[in-house]
């Protein structure tokens, strides 16, 4: 193995301290132990960001450590599981020095109070490539109540959480747009690209009430679209309902474009979910103290549309990318 | 997102057949489900492999898989585990082509098949360096019998399976080594680096049999050395008593440098574990079909040393390795 050894046993110290829970037995084993919770399925997600892909070079480390682990504990959100531990393969270039890793440490250790999820375990190599982590997340939710894409039915309403597009325009930001953006809403657009925030109280509030759900990081309408697909199932978004926070709305306008662009612009981490009830979904909402508005409805038949104020179709350019 | 659409939808449909098992959901939620097993714990491990690092670019993209998949099932059998799924974050650059892509999907339904493990779920991402690729394997083990690193005691005697160096010889010989050897000798070394064979069978034989375990993928000596860092104990490894295959003896020869280079040899996935009984490791071994060699004993003290037919040290390089 072409691996860094003294420099391994290094990274091994740093990211022990993340590791206290029993069953990670400090990083010291080859594998860890979850225990099981009685009355409860285990669900797992997986997802690998890419320097240059999906975060960049220049980012704090510290924002890419949070950004790894809220994308994977917003997608154990979004089907009502309680985040139990992760594991973080991470493939490192010869630049990255031990400074940088530190500062990525303390970013995960950070996130790790705020969300109380420990590390489990996981794998250091190097690459001659570009920064590469994959984080796999484990939760809990108490049996056969996972909320999955597939369970939407004609009649039902569409929700989502927040605000969407802001991440896309934090990036747009920092690819140089919107000189003309105040300090205040630039930072708070830049934050939410670089530091998403999984809505965890959210989802398990929404066991029992939403019929089907995702987290959006690819485009609220690109996704809308996997739960269309895969509940067999048309569902249409009222272009004026989709919830667009004052900076972007300052930064992009209001007009019909704007609203496309911000609702296919990826990295958002809300929830958009289906629900029979608005009234359960209100509660849900309350509970969980997170922001939720209604945006549109379930039909037969198959795909989304956006519609305008006028009830016709406006033209969405087929969004993003595809977790298989 | 710089991904590629199209080429990942294509993809999706590729890895959709191995996926049949219902917590999969045919890969189309965010999240897999693993329904409880009652009475077990869940064990669970990651590794990353980076072409160029644990792989070359031209092994065949069926072995690359079969390789990425057994490493992990290995963690888990040297646990005493036994396999339950795994998931595949997969980052490919632009020149893996969909040819590559069927050959390496019908490398995991073999393995899949012969593991009896299914493909939870994953994710798939563009990127501008080498392929990378991380799996996260879960397993189930009756709950309490996990086998540790930790547990190996005075007095016991320490185990490996197979035989030792078998896949540094392969390694070597496709870095242009040992152009004298015969055809036969070069292919069993060179499959051995490029599809090693975890000990599922042994590892859950040896539950309540070893007290420590672990599988050889840096190296025996160096990762004896875990195992006697985390129980706190000596190793004593008798370089005499090393298995090494005809093959490998035929290559390197029998000298103490030889058998050095073999124990420190990686990419063996042979289980080494201590033990109390050798009764009960022989009976274990014999009910696996797996042979097994017993190769030193656990003392007081601290660390790992190879001994030579006249009792003296053998003086081993510290060899490199990646696990954190």
């Amino acid at each position: 193995m072409a691996d860094r050894p003294s420099e391994f046993a290094l990274i091994a110290k740093l990211f022990a301290p993340l590791a206290q829970t029993p069953g990670a037995f400090g990083l010291r084993d080859d594998a860890a132990l979850l225990p099981q919770l009685a009355g409860h399925d285990i669900v797992v997600t997986t997802d690998a960001l890419v320097e240059g892909v999906h975060f960049r070079g220049d980012d704090p480390p510290a924002s890419i450590a949070k950004k790894a682990l809220r994308a994977n504990l917003s997608d154990l959100t979004a089907k009502g599981a309680e985040p139990a531990g992760y594991l973080l393969a991470l493939s490192l270039p010869a630049h990255i020095g031990i400074a940088w890793l530190e500062s990525f440490a303390r970013g995960l250790e950070a996130d790790q109070k705020t969300f109380s999820v420990p590390l489990l375990g996981g794998d250091t190599t190097a690459t001659p490539g570009p920064l590469t982590l994959a984080i796999t997340a484990l939760g809990h939710v108490p049996a056969g109540t996972m909320i999955r894409r597939a369970g939407a039915k004609a009649g039902e309403s569409v929700y989502v959480s927040g605000t969407v597009g802001d991440a896309g325009g934090g990036l747009a930001l920092l690819n140089g747009e919107g000189a003309r953006l105040g300090k205040n809403q630039r930072e708070e657009l830049i934050e939410r690209y670089r530091v998403p925030n999984p809505r965890l109280a959210l989802g398990l509030a929404l066991r029992g009430v939403a019929s089907a759900a995702l987290d959006v990081s690819d485009g609220l309408v690109g996704d809308l679209g996997h739960i269309a697909e895969v509940s067999r199932v048309r569902i249409v978004v009222e272009a004026g309902r989709i919830p667009v926070s004052p900076a972007l709305r300052t930064l992009w306008g209001s007009t019909p474009e704007a609203v496309v662009r911000a609702a296919t612009a990826g990295d958002d981490y809300e929830i958009a979910f289906a629900a029979p009830s608005e009234r359960a979904v209100m509660d849900a909402a309350k509970r969980a103290g997170v922001p939720v508005t209604r945006i549109g409805r379930v039909e037969e038949g198959c795909g989304v549309v956006l519609t305008g104020a006028d009830g016709r179709e406006i033209p969405v350019p087929r969004a993003g990318f595809t977790h298989f």
